[in-house]
């Protein structure tokens, strides 16, 4: 089959692979409905994150159960399923806890940007549905497995209430999910910083109530204008530079929380500095597999649609032409038919 | 009347000093019914906070209003008053949002270890009772102006839920304030860390249901081995040096809070490891105006005495006697009869 495999810097390439076999007996194999490219690919597609070897890539996924090992219980054959980037047992106390990001078995899904997967960790993982989903949910469903349960969780550790005020900082793929997030928990005023036309629209159309175009300082004066010099009650920082990190920090009042989703690259924080700031936070991989079958439900209901995140839609084939469109920001997020 | 004046490390002095005046008519004057000293008083002394010209020192403290500036509408003389260290407005929308320690018009409390002391923004920092309490009610609400405020909000911070497991980093006054609040916030488990039998006895009296003696990896072995590896629903760091960080990060489980109120010496954080521990933080200044109506009344009602916290009990002339003994650990904390 074809899968897609990063040899190093710029160098995606979708080739023939071979196809996934169950390897322990708590292992799943699906038939991918459809597949994507995540913003923390570019990480190592752009050389930030070291490539030691070449890397089977792709972790969002749900489609078609194929097969399953023989200590599954949970899924079976035939089901639509949906599971998380994050691959935990959903029965450890960590899990228990609401945190399976931090399962004690856990691992990182691999090797989704393929037409079959394999899902270790099949019955804590994956999520069915009753019925096998409309073609014209796959996106949305697509997006619940990390995207839009990252903007999720950023929103929840960020503790957003009914009418509270919200900054997303960060217009990519999970800032834009972070604003829906934050619309569906009842915000009363999302602002977004984003200068992009078509990622400003999709914030709108998500639900934000205010734009901030502008950057550094200029942007962190018009979220104090717009907040009335106060700040904002929950912050979703959805980047990981130290730019964007200390935007966050500026544009949050004294008591609230920052929720931070993009992994931090050369961000560092001193003690005194964050005592003093009062802000707390909460961040980390995202324990999506604790929201997913409520954000399943919200799309399977078609409360919310977030597979409008995805702007451009490519065959496997073109994978690496995906990554240069995301990489150049010609592309929010793509959608890989598999 | 005698002050305590700070002239430089380890060179504090009871000496005369000219009475307080009313300086705003935002100000009350109020007679202090006791004083004490502060553990973050220790800083400067120990010359860890450098002292730029002579300080008067002390900014916890409870009284009879003497005197009140011509704004001053919710207090008057005669009334007993207990206030935070921070002085708040009580009306700006951080004091609204619960975080008076990061009012618009903050100051922090200073010359209470006197007998007399200004008290500026007196209608949005000091709480009156209906009648003057007793005697022996001193030291307990004395302890609500700062230390057993202090801990209160590291319990808070740090989301102390009915049964949960806590974990304090700290046997100084404030980490025992913690294991008080932590109890009456109803945790299941409360384990201090505490080498010092004093201490360990006060704790259990406030409701630790462990001690661990072990420091640095064995503590956190210790920790680990009595929460079944998982670690604290919430940690409160009442410390604030690199090592005592580190072990509230170290004894905290995934998707935890750490409540931290030492003041951080010496402290960073590297976001990346900050992310993938997913630990929350909330700390700062405490916001004890927020908590102070309930703690006093706690007080007044006998339900807890955080009084028991003042191991050693001086005149104000032997006010640096009161600053060795704790420094060297001799005492837990001191009460100044002034």
């Amino acid at each position: 089959m074809l899968g897609t495999i990063l040899y190093g810097p710029r160098d995606v390439r979708c080739e023939d692979v071979p196809e996934p076999k169950i390897l322990k007996p708590t292992d799943a194999i699906i038939r991918l409905s459809a597949s994507c490219i995540c913003g923390s690919d570019l990480w190592p597609f752009r050389g930030e994150n070291d490539v030691t070897e070449p890397k089977a890539m792709g972790h969002e996924y749900c489609g078609i159960v194929e097969e399953v090992g023989s200590e599954v219980t949970t899924v079976r054959p035939g089901q639509f399923v949906v599971g998380s980037f994050c691959l935990s047992d959903n029965t450890c106390p960590h899990c228990r806890f609401g945190f399976q990001s931090s399962c004690e078995q856990r691992e990182f899904m691999t090797g989704a940007q393929a037409p079959l997967a394999r899902v270790p960790l099949a019955d804590g993982t994956l999520v069915a549905t009753a019925e096998v989903p409309a073609d014209d949910l796959i996106p949305g469903l697509l997006a619940t497995s990390d995207v839009f349960g990252t903007g999720w969780y950023a929103a929840d550790a960020a503790r957003v209430q009914p009418g509270s005020t919200v900054v997303v900082v960060g217009d990519g793929a999970v800032g834009l999910m972070g604003v829906l997030a934050a619309k569906q928990m009842g915000a009363g005023r999302i602002i977004i910083m984003s200068r992009h036309k078509t990622r400003q629209d999709l914030a709108l159309d998500y639900g934000a109530t205010d734009i901030v175009a502008e950057r550094g300082d200029a942007g962190i004066a018009r979220i104090k204008e717009l907040t009335a010099n106060v700040g904002a009650d929950s912050v979703l920082e959805c980047v990981g530079t130290k730019e964007s990190m200390g935007q966050a920090f500026q544009c949050a009042r004294p008591g609230s929380m920052i929720g931070y989703v993009g992994v931090p690259h050369g961000v560092e924080f001193d003690g005194q500095q964050l005592f003093f700031s009062q802000r707390g936070m909460m961040g980390g991989p995202a324990p999506v597999r604790r929201f997913l079958p409520h954000l399943m439900d919200l799309v399977l209901d078609r409360k919310i649609n977030p597979g409008k995140v995805f702007d451009l839609e490519l065959p496997l084939a073109d994978v690496a032409e995906g990554y240069r469109a995301m990489d150049e920001r010609r592309a929010i997020k793509v959608l890989l038919r598999v």
